[in-house]
């Protein structure tokens, strides 16, 4: 795992240090406490999300620590010297249980959980979130892009549209591991392991001044060549200066297709195409860029266009038409005066912001005869699904809305991948979380992945966990009547 | 300067590395070029942008280096020992003129200049791009948040759902500088010393499982108290509960106010206003946050909202209403074979899509009777404009639209950041860049600042950079028509 460039401690939000600061005065800091990420809604109006960004938390926890020249800065905001010798020690203890990178998710279930002491379960959760958002989201973009482009290679090309460096560089391997086959950025590729894709720019047109010897020069040192041919005039330069070039070097190159990085790419692709066949080019690729995304590429289709490969930048590395996933992280659970771990819940008027309390699994049920995915069912930790049984599940909104389950097996979708502060030492390779993401994916009913009015999937509460939150409910109800 | 998460060289597009192959194969690589940043379109709809991210791009030049495991990298990716060995020694030697941070800028005009060896000035773009793209998109937003806000306190909460680490720290930094009064990431106020804000989440108050309890403990911890109030119902328990603790530990602490998280936060800042007043706190604060931007600022402000302090998160650090910036990087000139720099021209058939040939400069006239900004005025690199004479100019797309201005001032808004690969020692700080970019917004007309449907502010040519340009066009046409 590379650990180079880790996150900073620091790269939290001023209140939980402040937070901290009170557990830590009244005793309570280590209290072990139960939070869970989920978010509320899909992006992109999609029918599903891909998990991604659980190796970047990883790194981070790992390394979770303070350098004095951190303390020093904490001292002169204020905090005390109790407190920060205690944080010069403090190193992330907790257990972490996560779904796995590439695994098919949905609104409001739990994705990851932090069992740790409350101070430092307090402090990770906003660089946790900062991370487990776009992460997900730009793979949910991704795989979205991926879905409508079917076996077309895909390519991503957002580095210079990108939010900062690190969106760039997370945001490439969150892409390729959803589906996609490479990217053009170089850091992303030595640092992740990354395919990298791309050949030239207009500037080498530019800088030669002249089209054909640019093309020539290419030629010359690259055997690979992909001319990009709409510097000046794609149909009657462009085409006609790569098809040159091509016969005039023959086999000393692999001529592998062309790129069209503006106009009308339907009607520029499809010329292009007759021209590379009509001079013999039959296997010669048509690369297209230039603000795609999956709506473009149907309509591209729609259309006829012969584009062989996508390039994929702006649209997809800013998550352009919902560019933030709603992710939180809420106490579902702490230890009380007595040691014993009690459930928490936050009431609000909106039924989707109120919590659920209580530690948690999550399942999946698979039908046993056609191996579709049925439902994800939200359980208390302990737990276990009997595959032999039926189970009645309740919608966890409109709760009267119950359903019976039965002829299926059942996945445990939650795994330990901290172990009291321990971070487990294998981690999938990158082939095996992409091949992990398409065979999850191949679960699951065309129609719940369609990009458009996707239909909706189940998740389900146990009968135990609504019991559970409808008791916190009725605790906190009373509460606030005792108060009147 | 802070370089201790430099950006790294390989944070470029392969592209990049290919076309630096090609020119040092052809040993073209070491003629000087002229490259131009701008965008094409101002975002949001807005007026003017904020131009961010200069800081960073410096950092980058002059950490600007090949480790040997990034060669080693780059052998396995089969460039060959040659180009290796000269990249293994290859630094940044160019030099860059810029507008400075918190500039007030607009389309089409160049924000950034780079002058450098052919194969330097190519590789960097992919970084220079990625970091002024993002920085001068949410330094853009914050200023349009600030607009509205007028002389409200303005805090950036945005960290858990900015796209990824670097633009919750660098859009951090941005939207201070362009307006805001603080931020809650840590990591950016210790690494750009910005001011931090923030008291306590819900967290707080599950974790003590009632809200007075830990309203106290806050209390018996910090001096400086803003109460959450709406973990369970804001005007039934939060409000009074604030109340109550700030009347127990009197003159204790600073009670500064209280925080408004969800809910109708017209209605609830307008009744907890009331019952903060008949406590006798009308010194109190009220804080809200909640996917605000300036478009719910205005609102709420019409509806006679009592908010004292917005705490904007998601909506400006993704600039979610247009969260990319399209700025590109185009050749402007190179060196010839008789070591003369020569215009270089991309022709598009879309006449925004044209670039402008030659070395420039950028300058703004004002009017010399009130100080009002009147033009910018793009020249050739050796232009002086003349405040004792009437000027010509040109409308750069439209440019029979010509217009004379005279009664002026006038300033350079390019400088030189970078000499020959040395880096300024001395850089403005965050007070004197936010003082410089709230004066020059002064010198705007208010129809130009108004958030929506501004006036178009005018970017014009020089009569010599327009001739410059017809010639260009005409060059490249007649190569074009002498091939068919």
């Amino acid at each position: 795992m590379n650990t180079k460039k880790v996150i900073s401690s620091l790269h939290t939000d001023f209140y939980q240090i402040n937070m901290g600061n009170v557990y830590f005065n009244d005793g309570i800091h280590e209290k072990k406490s139960v939070f869970n990420v989920y978010f509320r809604k899909l992006p992109f109006g999609n029918g599903y999300a891909v998990f991604m960004g659980l190796r970047r938390v990883l790194e981070y926890l790992k390394n979770f620590h303070f350098t004095d020249e951190q303390l020093h800065y904490l001292r002169a905001l204020g905090f005390k010297e109790d407190y920060l010798s205690y944080l010069s020690t403090m190193k992330f203890t907790g257990t972490v249980r996560s779904i796995a990178e590439g695994e098919i998710c949905f609104a409001n279930e739990p994705i990851l959980t932090i069992e740790a002491p409350l101070i430092q379960a307090q402090w990770v959760e906003t660089a946790i979130l900062n991370i487990v958002n776009y992460q997900t989201l730009v793979a949910t973009k991704a795989s979205r892009i991926r879905h409508v482009a079917g076996n077309d290679v895909v390519m991503e090309f957002g580095t210079r549209r990108a939010q900062e460096e690190s969106a760039s560089l997370w945001g490439a391997r969150a892409s390729v591991l959803a589906g996609f086959d490479g990217t053009s950025n170089v850091q992303a590729g030595f640092q992740f392991e990354l395919p990298l894709s791309g050949t030239h720019a207009h500037a080498l047109v530019q800088a030669y001044g002249d089209e054909l010897t640019a093309f020539r020069k290419y030629a010359e040192t690259h055997q690979d060549c992909v001319f990009l041919v709409d510097t000046y005039d794609t149909l009657r330069s462009g085409v006609p200066n790569a098809i040159k070039v091509a016969k005039e070097f023959g086999e000393k190159i692999k001529f592998k297709g062309i790129r069209l990085d503006s106009g009308d790419l339907a009607y520029l692709s499809k010329e292009a195409r007759k021209m590379l066949d009509e001079a013999g080019f039959t296997e010669a690729k048509i690369v297209a860029s230039n603000d795609l995304d999956e709506e473009t590429i149907i309509h591209l289709k729609m259309q006829g266009a012969k584009i062989d490969v996508w390039g994929i930048g702006t649209k997809n590395i800013t998550c352009y038409d919902d560019p933030a996933l709603g992710g939180v992280y809420k106490l579902a659970a702490i230890e009380n005066e007595e040691g014993i771990i009690e459930d928490r819940i936050k009431i609000s008027s909106n039924p989707i912001k109120t919590s659920t309390p209580s530690s948690k699994n999550l399942y999946r049920l698979y039908d046993k005869d056609n191996g579709h995915a049925l439902v994800d069912v939200i359980t208390t930790i302990d737990e276990k699904i009997n595959e032999n049984e039926p189970i009645t599940l309740f919608d966890p909104t409109h709760t009267y809305l119950e359903q019976t389950f039965e002829n299926f097996t059942v996945r445990c979708l939650l795994n330990e991948y901290v172990k009291d502060g321990v971070v487990i030492e294998t981690y999938p390779s990158n082939e095996q979380i992409k091949k992990f993401n398409q065979d999850e994916l191949t679960c699951f009913w065309e129609e719940i992945k369609r990009t458009q009015n996707p239909h909706n999937y189940y998740v389900d509460y146990s009968a135990q966990l609504y019991e559970r939150k409808m008791n916190a409910i009725k605790v906190e109800r009373e509460k606030i009547q005792k108060k009147k």
